[in-house]
């Protein structure tokens, strides 16, 4: 079997981010009461798609060498989702049991911990950006390091990620293609959409690179959300690791609901090419970034 | 009646930091969904006593005049005290019906908009400390404002104050004096000590000074609890806007229960003499800090 250059890439990535994950987590939280570290760590280090923490370095090392700061940011970006997923399953809020084949963090350390352990690795991406008590950064590092806080606060916040939730969950919500695309917009898109800028950020790449990191993120976290609402349409239950068909049990407003299977499938087509023609400046050669924005759609899990 | 001059100097400053807070919520928080910004608001301008952002802003201004990133401390530090209130009540943690009088979070607005509206305060915080997306700071000020990130994110996070409530919450947890201590420190010691700390980086102060916001906001937070713990065997439920008398209901390991009353009393007196000893090099003529660390134990709610 053959794998394309742009997976082999990837792949590394992903094993850098685990094995920097690893290494942070038995670094830093040696001294952390060892109940709740072990809650943060069984959802840290849960062998998910590393997704952003993956776009953030490529971002960044299409721009030039990794520096500590890249990683640093990619880790953030990672501990960011993580926490977002453990408050999602809450029994307060979608109330899920499985979570990628497992148990969800409360089913398996209870609700409070699961509230603490989300808290923690929320506080713990600032941490991992701003760096450990008492680190000093040269005048350009602590620039790049205050701007990439104001980058993950804005998008994980009541104006990004946290606040899409709430739209997300909010009674009546309509049926409607604006507000779906508000809503995902900041649920999953303002995430997304961080980790590439923050790749450009760490690099200290120019207004144009932030540019098409930006036109890119925002592409591929739609292209990603509405791949996912037909994802749940028609993958099986072992495929993705928990139940499908969710969406449509419950009535629930989706891309394919509101706009028909097909014209869905092409939206998400649409953002593709938009997320390819933005990596011109970026990715000359279409590689890890092109492949990543073509893999939002075609996975099939 | 007379009123000293430091309780003039504290009400000024509490004023001071409603002012900013209620200024920074109704611009930054303009385009937040209207639900989740109520909910923020609700328990963000909720009168309390403000201490931790006073302490704040009382060492950023012993050293010279307030500058913007001591503001942005004072905020960010009652952000993260708002939210552990809000996570802490939940029916998962404490169920606490009430909170200063009034409804809890949850209980007026319900528990997945609880959990959100801690989530976004807590992410707001490191937003006030990094600013708004885009702003540039000058080196010097980046640097700061990257230090005070370390501060609080040390300070909120798994090896602090979220530590210290997986301790509180803990079964079979020892009525010793070591754990009580330990606990403490971490629960609500470490928030109390950054909030001093980050006025001294704010007012780029050097290390003695650092040191004495370190010694100083320790023991004023140890005092703080020991009294806290005192008030609720021996105040009202009217004075204290809560039920008392919880703590001895439920068996609850304090510092009275374990050291006996009296003792715990002289511990928290040492507490302020440590606090006033350290001082001398920040306030050198009694005023502000002294004021606030004897009023730690000298409340009466």
């Amino acid at each position: 079997m053959h794998t394309p250059p742009w997976q082999s890439q990837q792949h590394s990535l992903q094993q850098t981010v685990e094995a920097r994950l690893l290494e942070y987590t038995q670094s830093r939280w040696a001294h952390v009461p060892s109940r709740l570290a072990q809650s943060m760590a069984y959802s840290l280090l849960d062998g998910g798609k590393r997704m952003r923490p993956v776009l953030c370095l490529g971002f960044a090392q299409a721009l030039g060498p990794l520096q500590p700061c890249a990683y640093d940011a990619a880790m953030a970006v990672e501990m960011v989702h993580c926490y977002s997923l453990i408050h999602d399953d809450l029994p307060a809020m979608d109330d899920d049991d499985l979570r990628r084949g497992r148990p969800t963090n409360h089913k398996q350390f209870g609700e409070a911990m699961a509230i603490l352990a989300g808290d923690a690795l929320l506080t713990e991406a600032f941490a991992a950006l701003a760096g450990p008590l008492g680190a000093v950064f040269s005048a350009e590092e602590a620039g790049i390091r205050a701007r990439l806080c104001q980058e993950l606060a804005g998008a994980a916040g009541a104006l990004g990620m946290v606040g899409g939730q709430v739209l997300d969950t909010a009674e009546g919500r309509p049926a409607e293609l604006d507000y779906l695309l508000r809503l995902h917009k900041m649920k999953t898109g303002a995430l997304i959409k961080a980790a590439c800028r923050m790749g450009v950020v760490a690099a200290g790449g120019n207004a144009q690179a932030l540019e098409a990191a930006e036109t890119y993120g925002e592409a591929v976290g739609l292209a990603f959300q509405i791949a996912d609402d037909l994802l749940d349409v028609v993958a099986t239950p072992e495929a993705m690791g928990k139940p499908t068909g969710a969406d449509a049990a419950a009535g629930r407003a989706t891309f394919p609901a509101v706009l028909g299977f097909e014209k869905a499938q092409a939206m998400a087509a649409q953002q593709v090419e938009t997320a390819l023609s933005a990596l011109s400046r970026v990715e000359p050669t279409p590689g890890l970034l092109a492949g990543l924005a073509r893999f939002s759609v075609e996975r099939k899990h």
